[in-house]
């Protein structure tokens, strides 16, 4: 099966308590698309500035990511400035420049239309919906969001969410859409607001998968080094949507697997500035970090 | 094997988002003996005061576990107030009354001495030395520590960690006695120090152990209602503890399932004050949990 993704394509100036690093390739959908194309066709909806570098489309076109959406205009790229703190948990947002992003309506080219997974990243949730209206009929339709739609936006994206299969977010984040602290409540209650299962990112806590009343835990891979995070949520994404593409099974089983992929793909990303680590693994470096998650949280029932 | 345990049986006062408790009985060494003699014989050393509630001794005495080493003096029990916030993971301590603690020398009944297992709860680490001292040659040592401990009485600590085999803390306690924020470095280096095994209580993001190479993570138990947290990290060491001492199997196979029960007899404290839900399970409620967890971690490898 073919993933259609929206999202961001970007720069990022990144700060981390060891080192910095400029214009480093960056977005929630590049993390994805590196991510996700691993397990099946990825074609990507995004806008970039005439400043986005040759290399970076040359990177993205090797790793087969289909860019016939990759919309370029006159402007700059979507740019973000982070630092993380020593504690690497708090996360400063020094500058946010939307650039080309500011005006973004996400054109689906027609030969994406029939695509059978969508995932709309982190982006309005009325240009989320906005894609969804272009498609034909996708089998499978997740969204992540963040706190800044949930808050300022929330009549749209309940509007959005009652054509989502299974929605990725945090647990702050879950429990501000649905007003409940406790996750397995917090599920309920978005179940009734379209999406049946809810994929919680816990960061270096791991995720949790919740769907009616079956739930499923996976760690974060204990590393020894973090180098930098950002973009370790987007490629969990890339790795569990991609791995339900490759293998559309809709048993709880099948969703717990793609959990640990999603896993293993973010533990990829953390391990290098940008998308260095992410671009450069191969198969056989993803199937040995999964049977590494079976190590470590297998035990005798 | 029979396991011997050093730490406060006290009253505390507890407030949380929803509910109150005054007068409830609580300590680390109450939760610890409450939950570890559901699978081992367990001696209880400890201080209370003239004040502690007849009704409260028949209740660990009930629960067979034994007193001999329970002195009473005049005064009154150590006394917690605490408060939890609604995000459930800030804590405020709003009182602390060491009272009959203040000067608690714990001595170790005859009939304690060649106890196999031995947990240190969380005392000043002289003390715990002491206890150490006074004991003929136990199989395995664990100790529990915390933050105050660890920061103004670090040459003591480091003195009694040499002749402990497993150490039971926090993240942040883990970080601030290694230096490292890094799980797997700390394990490292608190090997060096003498414990071998580390077993890292992570509240509601469950539980990391570290023995050499291998890595070991168990979830905590979602639940759909807290009632009170107090007491869970003390009752997760109760169920790890009395796993190993009815299991006395060095693998790391069997340390993982220890661990596993510590969660789940965590979990059970957490879904009431005090020790009210922790007091009244039943041997097969531990099962279904465990279970439970099987469920919730495993996935096709």
């Amino acid at each position: 099966m073919t993933i259609l993704t929206v999202g961001s394509v970007a720069y990022d100036e990144i700060i981390t308590p060891f080192d910095r690093r400029e214009r480093a390739l960056g977005g929630s959908a590049t993390y994805f698309a590196l991510a996700a194309q691993h397990f099946a066709n990825v074609n990507l909806v995004a806008v970039i500035g005439d400043d986005f570098n040759l290399a970076d489309r040359e990177l993205l076109a090797n790793h087969q990511i289909d860019l016939t959406g990759l919309e370029q205009v006159p402007g700059k790229c979507f740019f973000w400035k982070g630092e993380y703190l020593a504690n690497w948990n708090d996360r400063i947002t020094h500058d946010t420049q939307l650039n080309v992003f500011e005006h973004f309506k996400p054109k689906i080219p027609d030969s994406y239309r029939d695509n059978e997974i969508v995932f709309l990243g982190n982006i309005h949730p009325t240009l989320q919906l906005d894609v969804l209206n272009q498609m034909t009929q996708p089998r499978v339709v997740a969204l992540d969001t963040m706190n800044l739609w949930i808050k300022e936006t929330r009549t749209d994206l309940l509007e959005t969410l009652k054509h989502v299969d299974c929605l990725l977010i945090n647990d702050s984040e879950a429990a501000m859409l649905s007003g409940h602290r406790h996750l397995i409540e917090a599920a309920r209650t978005i179940a009734d607001m379209g999406p049946k299962t809810l994929c919680i990112k816990q960061g270096e806590h791991g995720a949790l998968l919740i769907r009616g009343d079956r739930i499923f835990t996976a760690p974060a891979y204990p590393l020894c080094k973090v180098i930098d995070p950002t973009g370790a949520g987007d490629s969990f994404a890339g790795g569990f949507i991609g791995y339900l593409a490759a293998n559309p099974d809709d048993s709880f089983e099948n969703l717990k697997k793609a959990v640990i992929y999603g896993s293993v793909m973010g533990s990829f990303t953390v391990e290098s500035f940008s998308i260095d680590r992410l671009a450069s693994i191969s198969q056989a470096d993803i199937e040995d970090r999964y049977h590494a998650f079976v190590e470590i949280t297998h035990f005798h029932g």
